[in-house]
């Protein structure tokens, strides 16, 4: 059952703040043999957005107890963490020093069919846009009413994930996943400064590229950059790095080589 | 006690998507003498941002049989009821034909001191600006930690309300209130096609405005168009009208005048 500032509960306070305006965080952990994977960092994201937003500061030596309380006994499993400014009273005023609410959740982790892992998925352009605005850009909030929408723009089983511009028309991100894009041996990925979900893999990512010395752009990234890219991977905390096979009718058959930057790339990660 | 889904609550499943993405709606409704003041206007709202959102449609005449099961009694409340895309699965993909969640709670009306009508409020200027997105615009959405960022930047009780501009410069609203401008006898209003909340009341303005023939612009505003009004006026539905006595430094000493156009419209609402 999951758990609500520690105790066992499937319910929550109607005047939580997270229901009445979004004002929370979250993290989606992947839970491998009992232990959450990349801890470390999804708590370390958890605290800068947690100190963007004003929050009364997270125990994460409680959340990691508590995290550990659910997961012990499950092989394959996602946790999902919910951090909310807790209870009020109606208004948008935060309380000041009042204890965040901790939402602690495991929900079945589906494993994914090898083939996207060898041969790569494929993505669809949505047609819906993120808004912009550097105070937010970055956080796994809850506001997230633009990832609901674009999530809602396709049923097709086989098709993945779908792309995201802004309302400048850069592209920007998946629903639930980061991007990269390879070109003559370059990696690029968008600046997620005025909108985006700066993922836990991502910044993993950037890390693998910069010791494998690999040429890295965190640039304005346009739809010609995706048509024209050589090869095109997403990211995040449960799939972990996905070759893309196609965009639409774009191919990128050289994704998923032996020899592409992409499987260097995920080879590198695996081994970490 | 609170509805939820008409039983008598004071929780909610933490599976509800209105916690999880902020994939819900809500109204703030002023409750006078058992009855909720505006209701047409506020279904109108509910309902044609429960379409925007792809929701199941709302039966508003059960919401109305609610609302007045728990408002009968009262003198004077404030209802805000709350309308999500119900529970679900992990994943920003809307089930489809789920019926929403419906949540109504009572809170205490705290009547305003008779100065703020007759000689009006002081407003600041928020750093914290909106961003833009066409899709989201105008809907009383759940997506609302913006309008908290804004709300946390002040602690003074005699500032009653600020002012926030979008990331363009342009002023759209403030964090809980419709804005209005007079100068030179016409009336101006932020248009909100690209942010900020369409309010019930800003509505009711711009029909009264209309009737009594003043002449009216919904448009693009400037903080320039703030320091040269002659009067300034906010709205909502629990303060209705409130003329403004000063933004920071800028004072209107004509907003409360008798002959103020601010104070015919006041009128004009009060005989509605």
């Amino acid at each position: 059952m999951p758990l609500v500032n520690g105790k066992a509960s499937t319910q929550i306070s109607l005047n939580n703040r997270g229901l009445h305006y979004g004002d929370g965080l979250f993290e989606t952990i992947k839970i491998d043999n009992g232990q959450p994977l990349r801890w470390q960092q999804h708590m370390r994201r958890l605290q800068a957005g947690s100190e963007r937003l004003g929050f009364t500061p997270v125990d994460t030596n409680l959340l990691r107890d508590e995290a550990l309380q659910l997961c012990t006994n499950e092989q394959h499993a996602v946790l999902k963490i919910i951090i909310t400014r807790g209870a009020a009273k109606r208004g948008y005023r935060p309380s000041q020093g009042l204890p965040c609410t901790r939402i602690l959740e495991l929900h079945p982790l589906h494993p994914y069919p090898a083939h996207y892992f060898t041969q790569g998925v494929a993505l669809r352009w949505c047609t819906t846009r993120l808004g912009c605005n550097p105070l937010l850009a970055g956080l796994k909030h809850l506001n997230r009413l633009e990832q609901v929408m674009a999530r809602d723009e396709w049923y097709e089983a086989d098709i993945f994930e779908g792309i995201m511009q802004d309302i400048n028309g850069h592209v920007i991100e998946g629903t639930m996943s980061n991007l990269f894009i390879v070109r003559e041996s370059q990696l690029l990925t968008p600046d997620l400064s005025a909108c985006g979900v700066a993922g836990v893999v991502r910044e993993q990512v950037l890390q693998i590229a910069q010791r494998l010395a690999i040429p890295l752009s965190v640039t304005t990234v346009t739809v010609q950059d995706l048509l024209r890219a050589d090869e095109l991977f997403i990211t995040n905390a449960l799939i972990g790095l996905l070759p893309v096979r196609k965009l639409e009718e774009t191919l990128y058959p050289s994704a998923s080589d032996a020899q592409s930057l992409t499987r260097r790339i995920a080879n590198a990660m695996n081994c970490e």
